[in-house]
């Protein structure tokens, strides 16, 4: 038997607006495509449009920096206002220079400039520029979706939100999960001999990093118009754990 | 139009043996599959058997550790043999704890334990105990595969090398390119503007890796038995540069 997997971008989703019912928003793209939500289904989608619809804009105009954020908007060279909203989602700032400031989220992942979203500001003249935060709780808004869709449709799927975001050591970016829902995120493998010899090492696949890399692929630069990426095929398994396994703790991170 | 990608794990691929001909292997194997080679597809290849094919064996048994070998083995709690040729492998150790060295590749990547698979090693008790290096030069591995399926079947195809690696920040190993061919690794987006308000930056998406860890999906554990993952339906640009646009230099990089 042939192992296949396909990936389809649901195509005509409209912008998606603050409020917006994602749910509907996906139903009516299957059906543009001719399907319909079945077992098994994974949907990526784009961290982009899930903001949206919870509102999670911030407008610079009402923000106030602080002390801390003025300095490090001199050192970065970054607008101070955005500093200050990086600053209040993130835990803690690892590394910044000139143009970007790398933190550790509140929600617990390493990403540039907090993973905040500046393609609003259309230029410095506008008048109320606004940029995008991540969801408050991406686990939360995946679970949200798959219950609705489950409880809409009677079938069982599993949501997967993604990101962008650079990385140590190798250049560009690539789509990871910022949140699941209905998905063990990391698959535990039978692994290579440890070192010592005594036996198999435990490896664990991260699927749920690499369905928001493939989903990714779909999206490309066009994410508005096409956020939503359909995936048949993938084995993997249930599971409620949401993406918080996938953030490697602290004290364990050779390179934070 | 609806876009899709399609990712099918070429199947029935034999043992791969030290001398065999991959380009073969894979003709056959889409045979299997009741496929042709097309123009545009892009084939992900498991290192794994493009290592063997290429004889990228070495014996334990003839391995002298060095001084800084049996230093770094005492210290990592590895087999010094294991350890000399790790080190003969890399350009330096970044990490290392118990069990784990983590190294820049002299290829460039950051990997742990130089990428050495040691699946081989059966037992301690085994008489010759072997692991399985990188090849040699991936992107020339990726471009002979490529020019040989080219010549045979008049087809402009790409070639992704993937491996497995885990990652700072994160929990579980996805794929990530090591080489490729006719492929451009790293695609060009409009990005956000930039955080001075002066345009828009340049952001670049790693397509290779998202390949990559597309078609890790389909190996996953049983990557010997499905080291061959056809994708169809990738829109990339054709390019001869290879995969070091992915690496990123040193000097530029935050977290090494």
């Amino acid at each position: 038997m042939t192992t296949q997997l396909t990936l389809t971008a649901l195509p005509g989703i409209p912008l998606v607006e603050p409020g917006d019912d994602l749910p509907t928003i996906i139903l009516d793209a299957y059906a543009r495509a001719d399907l319909t939500p079945a077992d098994s289904d994974v949907l990526v989608v784009a961290q982009k449009v899930v903001s949206k619809a919870e509102n999670r804009y911030a407008h610079l105009g009402n923000i106030e920096p602080s002390a801390a954020a003025l300095e490090l908007a001199e050192r970065s060279r970054t607008d101070p206002r955005l500093s200050e909203l990086i600053l209040r989602e993130s835990r803690e700032v690892l590394r910044q220079r000139p143009g970007v400031i790398i933190v550790e989220h509140q929600l617990g992942y390493v990403h540039a400039n907090a993973g905040i979203d500046r393609s609003n500001i259309v230029s410095d003249d506008d008048q109320d520029p606004r940029v995008l935060l991540l969801p408050a709780d991406p686990d939360a808004s995946a679970r949200r979706l798959r219950d609705s869709l489950r409880e809409r449709c009677a079938v069982e799927l599993a949501i997967i939100i993604n990101d962008s975001a650079g990385r140590a050591w190798r250049n560009g970016v690539i789509g990871f999960a910022i949140g699941c829902a209905g998905i063990e995120p990391l698959r535990d493998m039978i692994g290579q001999p440890d070192m010592f010899g005594r036996g198999l090492e435990r490896t664990q696949i991260a699927v749920a990093d690499e369905l928001a890399a493939a989903g990714s692929l779909l999206m490309g630069q066009a994410s508005e118009a096409t956020p939503v990426v359909l995936a048949r095929g993938v084995r993997f398994r249930t599971s409620e754990v949401g993406s918080t396994p996938l953030l490697r703790a602290r004290h364990e991170d050779l390179f934070r």
